[in-house]
């Protein structure tokens, strides 16, 4: 077999076979594949697509380029939620937590943010000394005790896909279907995960920004974890807007530490939550019908087991307790301002990837994957959409660096959001689930 | 500027500026932009084309990436020709000294084989001591002294081309219109050329296996020479036999040399070369129309002009004048042997790549372009398509070197030709000019 062969093979539409696509990434990875030969092959892929067979067969040779991690010695359905991104979205934090304390096992390998989206390991790093880097027996060990852990992809999980993702990265074909479905499931496969729950966003801070794009995503997700032994689900929900009313990773630790204080807080953060865990749980088998989960999760968040169990987790990863238990000692940023609504009116419309470039301008998000995050900035947002505001409101609290030029991202701000006299309809918040 | 952003957007169909095109090539060159990312771009280039302002820049960059020469202080236009390459075109020998002895001056830097196809150079270094690597200098000095020189591209001409094509051949972007324009027309504008005659092969031992396709590329690089300055007129020729008779290094020398002396030979051999010298000479406007251009040719050749200036010019690129005075005198293959016609009926059929592939099995031929080249092997043809043949007839004199498998070689020839009872019409040899 000949790189060029099979490079030619794809661009000239034809579909590969297993060996073949094994041939491929196994070169990839051990470097018989010149880079520049995968990278021709990823956009030759770009522009002709592969099946779900040849999707599965790169699914299974990423998987298997790196360890696979096996729990079937723990008691409990393993089971984990991916989100496509978006801003302001910190569902896992709550998430993971919540679902344990449903007598789920959640293995979630998380990733960092890049570009206008966030990323969970970013958010829990906000929290001093919190560990992503377990080993693998420390791992287990969380989840045995904790029945969560949130972690990062480590070198030998899917090697394979670190060199693929690095190349995509700068080649342009990071937008791909089947490179995208083999990247996600291949590391939800290597984590040990039984059951897969996809939260995939849409709308002007998610990367579909059209729902059918969404549902196409989610349909080959869904067929490929399938055929490739995973139970899978997916739930398309609306990015409009942040999702809940942080942004920023300290931020949006300290709203998730309310919500699971509370059992209460952002309408949208919360339904989305516990319309995902009702489903982990329905998919995991612990439940027979949907609304015996949405039950449970709800119960589990309003009497204090979620908040109970991330700070086990917490514990057992090394986050500092008196960070959680008084998140004013969280990273604060230099100052805060108040960005008031300079006319009444509904707000109709927010532009949400500008919001998240916003918050990487301020250094609360990476350019490149080398960039440093600052955990302090962000904005907290005081009104959704459809509410009505009077002049004078504040509509967003924003947490400024030193050295921030306020007004110019106050105007940014006025540039991203719509405050207009006539009501709009709000987008539906879970549209679909396939 | 960011390399992926420029791959993004050739990849989603958008013209790419000049200034654009020029960072990515010169990055290419210098480095500053990985293989990987070229690769990717050639990949995106490959499916989404260029507009002739894009091919152009393209064009522009490579040039511009090394020397150029300039012959303009030479009295004479500068004129050269270009063949997209087949079995047998041995043309080039013929017509530089033939060109030169009209009153052209013909800088002509030509290439190797390569796969099916052989190479110019290859065929002249047949010749013992036949120097291509001559200096600008020495290039220049012979131009003047015998109107003709047949070199190969130096290190310092185009080095982003030779550095585009090496990636080319390895991620299966090679058969691409604009790459292709920009490959062919940045040495020819380099070497000085002031007139360009394309000769655009089709048929079954060309690139181009369809008329429309072959007379696609031959629109696409006049109006991208014609934008770049360079006169350009295209022959679209066939390819569905060898030129000639011979196919092999030195058989195709011994033939050209048999032609120029003696003013006669292969019948299409002969009225390509004519053709395209008539071309040549009124694009380089030393005659007013084509057929006082063909007067001019057939007269040069059959006075023995040509056969002079074949002299001088391997004389002064160092090769032996003993050999080509006594052709004998060439390198010879281990044996020869007859390959007879086993039945009795017309030659219709002839798979000239299968002919050209033999070529390279036999050593006479490169599969990397890091092979080394046997120029005595090959084969001398005694039948043309259209033939009529009787059984026993003598189709092919094949010159094998020491181990050949003469019989698997003779069973390919006869699965390369077709013998059948009822003529058929062959191919036009010059369909198009444009």
């Amino acid at each position: 077999m000949h790189p060029a062969v099979l490079i030619q093979k794809k661009r000239d539409g034809h579909a590969l076979t297993d060996k073949e696509i094994r041939f491929l990434i196994e070169g990839i990875s051990n470097g018989t594949v010149a880079d520049y030969q995968a990278a021709a092959f990823l956009m030759a892929t770009y522009f002709r697509l592969m099946t779900p067979d040849e999707t599965v067969s790169l699914t299974r040779a990423m998987l298997e380029s790196g360890d696979r991690y096996d729990f079937s010695h723990l008691p409990g359905p393993k089971v984990d939620k991916h989100s496509t991104g978006g801003i302001g979205d910190k569902v896992s934090l709550i998430l993971a937590p919540l679902a344990a304390a449903c007598g789920l096992v959640v293995p979630m390998m998380a990733g960092r943010g890049l570009g206008f989206t966030g990323g969970t390991l970013d958010k829990l790093e906000s929290i001093s000394g919190f560990d992503v880097r377990l080993s693998r027996e420390k791992f287990a060990e969380c989840l045995k005790r904790v029945g969560c852990a949130i972690i990062g992809q480590s070198e030998t999980i899917c090697p394979a896909d670190r060199k693929l993702y690095a190349l995509r990265d700068v080649t342009g074909t990071i937008e791909c279907v089947p490179l995208i479905c083999g990247s996600i499931l291949s590391k939800k496969l290597a984590e040990g995960a039984q059951v897969l729950i996809l939260d995939v966003k849409v709308g002007s801070g998610a990367f579909m920004r059209k729902k059918d794009e969404a549902k196409k995503l989610a349909k080959a997700l869904i067929t490929v974890a399938k055929k490739s032994g995973l139970a899978c689900r997916a739930l398309v929900t609306n990015m409009d807007q942040p999702l809940g009313n942080s942004v920023g990773n300290a931020l949006e630790v300290i709203e998730c530490i309310e919500m699971m204080k509370t059992g209460t807080g952002a309408l949208d953060l919360k339904e989305v939550t516990i319309q995902l865990c009702a489903h982990m749980l329905e998919a995991g088998k612990v439940v027979k019908t949907l609304a015996q989960g949405r039950k449970l999760a709800l119960e589990k968040l309003q009497n204090g087991s979620a908040w109970k169990k991330f700070q086990e987790m917490v514990e057992f990863q090394g986050g500092s307790l008196k960070q959680i238990h008084d998140p004013s000692l969280l990273p604060r940023a230099a100052r805060t301002v108040e960005w008031k609504a300079p006319k009444k009116g509904y707000l109709v419309q927010m532009n949400a990837q500008e919001i998240g470039q916003m918050l990487v301008d301020l250094g609360g998000g990476r350019r490149q994957t080398s960039d440093r995050v600052d955990p302090a900035v962000g904005f907290v947002f005081h009104k959704k959409l459809g509410a009505r505001v009077v002049a004078g409101d504040s509509i967003v609290t924003a947490h400024l660096p030193t050295g921030a030029d306020a007004d110019e991202f106050e105007k940014r701000l006025w540039n991203a959001i719509e405050i207009r006299s006539e009501r709009k309809s709000v987008p539906k918040l879970i549209s679909d689930v396939i």
